[in-house]
């Protein structure tokens, strides 16, 4: 898989891509992240990428041309599946949408700052507009990094472990039950004795239990 | 306000801190940023702190013991608001939630990794769960660096223009409108008329017709 991340900020999305899995990932050629500073397509010595408003109004908006020129650039030299716009008022992500994007080839993250993208970006460039929640972020790039981060370990080979992945929350629209490791006793706070009874039956029963009764009281809406 | 972040990754959270809005706010003095790595609160020589799931099953499990050291450590030298683990079974983060917590002193977000914490952690020694929303992450550092943003940009004068924060998407429970910048017209794609047309009024209702019709087409449970 291939991510271009369009961005004012490159060096905001530096870190998250140089550690633990994602790194891994990046290192095992499972996938190839590409940044592009937004203000290399600026068409003025000052490389200006936003401007004020139309109509008036607090907060800058990133003009249509950089974009354009960045992303057509891109599309001249591959063919892209997605071109994603990160923003508080697109789809919100969930695993599904998560596992869709997980088997495309080439995909185009763009990120918002600012007060956004000028409109005329959405209409005419942006094929998919994704939010990672309802909050207001000061860029699109965290979210990027987080479409990245739940993406890439999907990737077949990402994760050393293939089941660790599917019994995950939201997986199969439950909750993880509560977990426990050691010491089975800590300040007199004691690990449930199912777990430590080594029937492996009775304990996949326990934890089916768990979730679906976790999955009831912190989030019922996952169940309807 | 200040924040600790306990992590076993302080590296991935490095540059979501350095760039743009939260390095001004830390700057400012506004917010205080601490990382503690884990790590350093284990209790062996190899700096373990992580083990087997009690009952069997994939993914390793955050003990008990290097938390509990490393929040002891903390409170004890000061008294804290909220200790808030970052779990996708959490409370979903909305901008609500972040509105509460940006009113906060002291905060420590507790950032899960692997399969995630000990229940024991969560039960003796967490406030508040929170989930940034329904997907997996590979921990719980890309939460952290979300919640962080989404809550340092509210404090006041973090943002330049306050006028700017209430205008986003949320804050008054609808999607933002359509938003332009010049050129008024680039490859025949058009601005709006009206917000050209210099009357304040009409664009103002303009702005509110349309931030209603597309909250309605996209987000119908925000009007709820």
């Amino acid at each position: 898989m291939r991510i271009d991340i369009i961005t004012v900020l490159p060096e905001l999305l530096k870190s998250p891509f140089e550690a633990s899995i994602l790194k891994r990932a990046i290192e095992k050629g499972l996938v190839e992240i590409h940044m592009h500073n937004l203000r290399e397509y600026a068409n003025n010595k000052y490389r200006q990428i936003d401007d004020y408003q139309f109509g008036g109004g607090a907060g800058m908006v990133m003009m249509v041309e950089p974009i354009d020129k960045c992303i057509s650039k891109l599309k001249s030299e591959r063919d892209y599946d997605e071109v994603i716009y990160m923003t508080p008022d697109g789809v919100t992500l969930n695993q599904g949408i998560a596992n869709t994007i997980s088997t495309k080839e080439n995909i185009i993250i763009l990120c918002g700052h600012y007060k956004g993208v000028d409109q005329r970006v959405r209409d005419h460039f942006i094929t998919r507009e994704l939010s990672i929640g309802d909050y207001v972020l000061s860029g699109g790039e965290l979210g990027a990094a987080v479409l990245c981060d739940t993406v890439i370990r999907l990737l077949p080979g990402v994760l050393g472990d293939e089941t660790s992945a599917l019994t995950d929350s939201f997986q199969d629209d439950l909750l993880a039950p509560p977990i426990y490791t050691r010491p089975s006793e800590y300040k007199g706070w004691k690990v449930p004795e199912i777990l430590l009874s080594g029937h492996k039956k009775n304990i996949e029963i326990w934890r089916e239990e768990q979730a679906i009764e976790r999955t009831k009281k912190r989030r019922p809406d996952l169940l309807e």
